[in-house]
């Protein structure tokens, strides 16, 4: 494509409402404008990478046997009533009637809809295993739309559902995603880790996310640098610290004045954080519980929330912190206290360790577990940390990573086919009911997140799997009429190597060409200028690397169209 | 694709809510499933073909210049009322407003955002002309959704929006989507026609409709047998008739007890259609008028608002035709009329013909126009009729056909560019309003009009180019080994030839197998059997001509490779 007759407004300067590079950039590179709060127009060149990831996505869901089709955005309620998804999704489920008053919602999901579909079809266990998917908009209503295509309103989502005759079945449905969703983020050009994550709301039994790897990724995630395993910090398992062998000292008061603080405690007392342990009240469904853990380890919610079974959890407010310690807040202590403990399993076997001691400025030394403390349980409440031992193997460490999630498998098992009563007769005439899988990416946010993992301070490093362009062919000199030639030609013989090539025609100066070029992040550039080309050569310039070499012009056309071939695995 | 992993659900019934064939079809093709009220999932089947119908508008798109985007279906409500059109467009328009009580609609098109981005980004003459158009799903909250793909609430549209700097630049740039749009509808092997068409509510000053010619269609269209002259029947032209050259005879009243129509009146005269003139009354912006056109004619309501210049034209009610007439309806005549009268050009020079006579039960023969009757205005009021002389040129007439909008292109002049004041600077640095153009294709629609023409009783008969497959390969016999190897290796030799090939794997008798191949439309039915295979032979179908002929194996291949390239053109 020509420039000139491309739609690409570059920005100089950085939008101040962007918070995010992605965002920053892609505003900056003419890919996106905003229309609404998390709503945004898909500008040419953003378009042409939604559509790249788009292609790359069908390509391999198909190649997994899944059968694409198309649902629609907007969904009566009654599918949602019946799965009661219409009360519990809250304010992002996005309501309204129509001209008739029957009410609607924008589909932020459509596992009630597919499922709606296939129960009306499917009659006998000879017709599964298969997997529908589709991509299309979808819409969430989010609280806090921000950060660009990163968390927008709309969004263009690819969700496939599969549909099994039993549980292990199901497995292997969940599997082929699973090969599917990595095979498709290598071929995006991504660094990225399928990580054990939560189910969260949409239920079932076990569930991975695609972890998009970069500094500024919302979520942190964690991966053994010996095996295969890789979790949601949320979900990822510590191992029980091995026992101390130290012999406990006597109880001992301390006054810690004002010190309320692992960080004021332990710098007062002299003592590292790992030898405080923090009592940390919460109130689950109603009812206080104290959770133990290491002054140097954060508790996780998600995991205490899953141990104890509740619905609510939440950190006790000050009143219930008085109430419960008979202190001011900063210093709970487990000794002596009358709720439910539970303890991290680094905190089982701990001696001589510091903790509140339920008073005003005090603090107890020298407490011991078993002989000061018995926990009502122990277990794992904490999140892991950089180096701990891998829950899976014995010789490998945890590392710590930051990642965007832009994909996201679900084992729905019978949540939603038990609820829309979709069933079949298996081979004995028997009515059972069909497990499900569920499987997201999001698509729109994929180039988002690429361009969070590859940009530098010029602007955005496409992969040149979904780059929008392969190649950018940039004229040194309209005016010069063979330079102009040569560019045509290199123009038309790339297009017929199928290397995909943005002309730069526009009679600007070079230095708004290059910085065009390095703005939107074309991985290749070309460049064509009176001096070279007298010598029969062309400038050929890597954007990642930021290498330049001279190329003679006959070698030009075969050289990109196999440095594309190769990262496009042709 | 195997059918046993394709989602192909056939139903041997005609669903008894669908009205009109493509509806019936697509439900029992399993191409579509309603999921609400005009709001339908497009299976696996549905999406191949409205996938094939979205890839020639995007390849024609392209040719023509224009520049692929995507904007968002949730539209905020201001820039609707920068328009107007948040008050102006009724109930279609579906609104609703989001968790923080801002206001949005659904967009049912794209003036109005597109013009938005323009504005922003557009700001020398330098930067025009170009073209930016998107393949979406729309919304509109039609009153009574009907007919399947039809008349859908939620459909697929293509939309292009052009920007000139002025009017004659505009004509250029709809000039190309016009040829653009007849590349489009050829390649999809549809019959159509371009005809010239009425504004309506989108405004501007030209529009052309393109229509796929069906028995079934809800529009009624006229082409002339000579020229290239074509016309909606609202918009088609009539010429004025020749002057008759008959002595007037003397006015005389008769009586017509109960007479009031058109066939009751000239039956009881035994005079034909031609010889009475009616006299319809409306009401335009509350003033009565009279309308008369010929007894075998019919008043076109849009060129009488036209050329009235009336916000709101009607049929007046018995009440006001009394008041007017002094006679009970169905005796008005314009022989002492006191009101405007527009008389149709046919009308013009008639002479002895008979007409209400204001008086209950009477009729006025022999009314001659200029001794009895002088209408205040003679014009063009009447829909053209099959055998009409063409309106541009001599020697044809004009043919009525039955016709289904599925194209519409329209020159906007500056009716939103003024509304959102998208302005440009021109070479003198002067500051000028933007011409603009809007270009509309039904995407889904198209591919319901296509099997509103191509059917018969057995099903659908789809033409190559959007059929959802080329070919079907059916195993006659899928306990045969040799019979089985042959369809495997038929079907991997044709996709390597780059035919879409189905092939009917399933365990079902031929009977089966043959109906659904002929339901869901499959242009070319190859039939591999025990018998005919023991010579070395296949059978190929037609289903458009129902032509079968056996082929040499070896041969099957290339001849069905050269049928697909020919009908696509390659």
């Amino acid at each position: 494509m020509r420039y000139t007759n491309c739609f690409i407004p570059t920005l100089k300067e950085t939008p101040s409402d962007a918070e995010v590079v992605s965002h920053q950039l892609m505003l900056r590179a003419g890919m996106i404008r905003k229309l609404a709060a998390g709503i945004y127009n898909y500008l040419p060149l953003g378009l042409r990478s939604i559509r790249k990831v788009e292609t790359i996505v069908r390509e391999e869901m198909d190649r997994a046997g899944a059968i694409e089709l198309l649902m629609p955005s907007v969904q009566p309620a009654e599918l949602w009533q019946e799965s009661t998804r219409w009360e519990q999704y809250g304010k992002e489920l996005l309501r309204f009637k129509d001209r008739k008053d029957a009410e609607f919602c924008l589909g932020p999901t459509h596992e009630e809809v597919v499922t709606d579909i296939v129960r009306r079809e499917v009659k006998s266990y000879r017709q599964m295993p298969f997997n529908l998917y589709q991509i299309q908009t979808k819409f969430r209503d989010e609280i806090r739309p921000r950060f660009g295509l990163m968390r927008g309103r709309e969004f263009i989502m690819k969700d496939a559902y599969s549909f099994d005759v039993d549980s292990s079945a199901s497995d292997l449905s969940y599997d082929k995603m699973y090969q599917a969703y990595r095979r498709i983020f290598q071929r995006c050009g991504l660094r990225f880790r399928a990580v054990e994550a939560d189910t969260g709301s949409i239920g079932g039994s076990s569930s991975h996310e695609f972890m998009v790897l970069a500094d500024s990724g919302e979520d942190a995630i964690v991966s053994c640098t010996q095996c295969e395993y890789a979790a949601n910090v949320e979900k990822a398992e510590a191992r029980p610290a091995p026992a101390e062998h130290a012999e406990p000292r006597p109880l001992e008061k301390v006054e810690t004045p004002a010190k309320r603080s692992v960080e004021e405690v332990t710098a007062f007392l002299g003592i590292p954080s790992s030898a405080l342990v923090k009592t940390l009240l919460v109130v689950a469904d109603g009812t206080p519980v104290a959770a133990l853990v290491r002054g140097d380890h954060d508790l996780n919610e998600i995991k205490l929330k899953h141990l104890l079974g509740c619905e609510t959890l939440e950190m006790a407010n000050e009143e219930m912190v008085t109430r419960v310690t008979g202190a001011p807040v900063g210093f709970a202590g487990p000794v002596g206290l009358n709720i439910k403990i539970v303890a991290d399993l680094a905190v089982q076997g701990m001696k001589n360790f510091v903790t509140g001691a339920n008073a005003g400025d005090l603090h107890l030394k020298n407490v011991t577990i078993g002989r000061d403390v018995t926990p009502t349980q122990y277990a794992d409440i904490r999140n892991v940390v950089h180096g701990d031992p891998c829950p899976r193997c014995e010789a490998g460490h945890l590392e710590l990573w930051r990642g965007i999630e832009v994909g996201h498998v679900f084992k729905l098992g019978t949540k939603y086919s038990e609820a829309l009563r979709a069933t079949y007769l298996d081979a004995d005439g028997k009515e059972q009911t069909i497990f499900m899988g569920c499987y997201g990416i999001g698509i729109s946010r994929t180039v988002a997140a690429c361009i969070e993992q590859n940009h530098d301070a010029d602007g955005i490093i496409f992969p040149i799997p979904i780059a929008p362009f392969h190649c950018i062919v940039s004229a040194v000199n309209t005016k010069d009429a063979e330079v102009m030639a040569a560019c045509e030609s290199l123009y038309r013989d790339l297009g017929a190597a199928g290397v995909e090539v943005l002309f730069d025609d526009r009679d600007e100066r070079p230095g708004i060409k290059f910085k065009d070029a390095d703005l939107i992040g074309i991985p290749l550039r070309l460049v064509v200028g009176s001096k070279n080309l007298a010598d029969g050569k062309m400038e050929l310039k890597t954007r990642r690397t930021g290498e330049v070499e001279l190329l003679p012009l006959a070698d030009a056309v075969e050289k990109i169209r196999s440095i594309v071939a190769e990262a496009l695995g042709r």
